[in-house]
């Protein structure tokens, strides 16, 4: 199958530290350098919500994700191309992942239906009816001109049957092969997704039946769609370790920052979540000591930082009661500022396990991380 | 009643140009010099909705206004007094200007009533009640720590009962008393407010009542709430020039761009008006070329940006498009960015106004605004 994209080039990405099962790495890409492992906030719709590119940047973001489906209905392939993409459009010059609108098309449970050829489903938005199929979403990642695409893939709902998901596995490599064989920019990268569910087995077989493509590099998919914690450690644990050694491994959807650190150790390259943005518009801060909900009384007359640890624009310059106020006056800014501060600590915790994988320490550093996230807040 | 407050300084205030009954000028204030005429964006709760300390000044803003009214009840007057203040709470260094609270208190119309020594109201969030007196108001202004506190007026509804309008007026004037007496920190200077709603002889009297007193500078309240444009201009025409001439003159509540503009030319030094950020969050830019509600289909692939005229941080960044497409998708970045370019229209109109009175062309500096607002913007 090597034969369907010959003439190009695998993304560089130069694997320069490792530390048991962690790598820290460089993976070079259109619009820049990502140093691994790395954390890409979610922009869904061609903004991170309530942050600009000077806040992204500011916040030490290297690279961000868009989603296809939603990007795909708005603003529609037409505005994206008269920006030249969306890189243009949002005005952010880094580097951009794209997911394949799988995730999106397949959770529109009654409003879909598959075949081999692909998926037709109706939108959410006015009920439209359109065809996702494994050349029509690498042509739209196109448009959007990602750093990294995502091959258009199936993400069966946990639990689910094993005979429906191994038939699903074999679709989705099929489609996987049609992905690779549609690309027309050779500057935009492409990624395989592994799925498989929770069943190691099963894990297995699908990532036999990709490990041979020409990806740049490879995702687990699936995880963190409701199923126990600790059957997804288990599975991350082991199979990232078995995803092709010298390509980057991106783990899709995850996660909150014991998460993260806990998929690291178990060699994850690369993650996104929507937690930081999302908890973040809800009032809830990431912080070296665990997580603050803003809106309790206790910090009504606080004055410290949300976080004093944290060198963020948010806890340079604002208290804990002020935050309060501005989340319970229903204020945008407190959303925008939570949201800077959550993001610099995802980066932020990124770079401190990039580092100490570097001196060979990441056991240490995740003690003290987990450590600090078991202290309270308040007595920070 | 000059024995009010004996020892207090005036704030201040350096006319350095005049053009007919505009005048440019200096007005120094606790928290820095304020350049005049000059337009105050509106922070209710302690926040310009949607924009940071430093986007402000990125706006070139040079003075806030904040509302008595909501921050006593929201944050309150213990969460400023932590902060040392309005300005330590809200991460802004400049100037601030907070009104008395009377215009909201007044507004409750059925859940206020008035006395000579105050009024008491039923307020708008729990319903719990409060007195507001001339002394109650002077004293939460000094816990906010304002650089220009005003006096607390009643603001008649118009139309209104001249009876009324004169029984409120000497009330009015009363209460200003009251408040020159009720000061203890001389560095937070105080403005009267002159009332009489659009009737010129009343405005007179009512002018007459207050001008002895040693206010820092004098306020026109009790317009732009619903009377005639007309009737708003003649008013300011007659009244503006008959203020104090060597105190600053500040229009409450006002307004438009070209209100801005006519005002200025009537010998209006300060304004305030909820329009560039409200209109902004609801899509609308005041631009070089006119106003431009982002949602029309028109700008669908309209790659300018929102005023080719412009300098400001979204100007420079985005285009219409983007900016409709994150209107249309609700994005929480739509309102922040248009605010954004809204505010440092007003202030960049202010400095177009300022610099023009100087070099003694203000008439031809308000032709060349108003040829160019009566051009689409579509054109540009």
């Amino acid at each position: 199958m090597n034969d369907s994209s010959p003439d190009l080039p695998l993304a560089p990405f130069e694997i320069t530290h490792t530390d048991g099962n962690a790598r820290a790495g460089r993976l070079t890409l259109a619009h820049g350098v990502v140093e691994t492992p790395i954390f890409m906030p979610v922009g869904t719709l061609g903004t991170v919500k309530g942050l600009t590119p000077d806040d992204l940047r500011g916040a030490h973001v290297q690279i961000l994700l868009g989603n296809t489906y939603h990007l795909f209905l708005r603003p529609g392939l037409e505005v994206l191309a008269a920006h030249g993409g969306l890189h243009g459009m949002m005005g952010w010059s880094g580097p951009i992942l794209t997911d394949s609108g799988g995730y999106q098309v397949f959770s529109l449970k009654d409003l879909r239906r598959i075949t081999e050829e692909g998926v037709t489903f109706q939108n959410h938005i006015d009920g439209s009816k359109h065809l996702f199929t494994p050349e029509k979403v690498i042509q739209i990642q196109e448009v959007i001109g990602s750093d990294i695409m995502m091959a258009f893939d199936e993400c069966p709902p946990l639990p689910c049957e094993r005979d429906y998901m191994v038939r699903s596995m074999e679709r989705t490599t099929r489609w996987a092969v049609r992905c690779l064989q549609a690309r027309t920019r050779p500057e935009c990268a492409l990624f395989g997704i592994v799925q498989g569910g929770v069943d190691i087995e099963l894990r297995r077989q699908h990532l036999a039946q990709l490990q041979s493509l020409p990806f740049d590099g490879f995702a687990l998919g699936g995880l963190s769609v409701g199923e126990a914690k600790p059957r997804m450690y288990e599975t991350v644990e082991a199979i990232a370790p078995e995803l092709p050694a010298h390509r980057p491994r991106y783990l899709m959807g995850v996660g909150t920052p014991e998460d993260l650190l806990a998929c690291v150790q178990r060699g994850v390259d690369m993650f996104d979540c929507v937690l930081p943005t999302r908890n973040g518009r809800n009032g809830q801060l990431f912080t070296s000591r665990g997580r603050l909900s803003i809106k309790q009384a206790t910090y009504r007359l606080d004055l410290q930082p949300p976080d004093p640890e944290c060198a963020c624009a948010t806890c340079a310059r604002f208290t804990r009661a002020y935050l309060r106020h501005l989340y319970i006056a229903d204020e945008m800014l407190a959303g925008q500022l939570i949201t800077l501060h959550n993001v610099h600590y995802y980066l932020h915790l990124m770079q401190g396990m990039r580092d100490a994988i570097r001196a060979g320490r990441l056991d240490a550093f995740a003690q003290a991380c987990r450590d600090g996230w078991r202290e309270s807040p308040r007595g920070a």
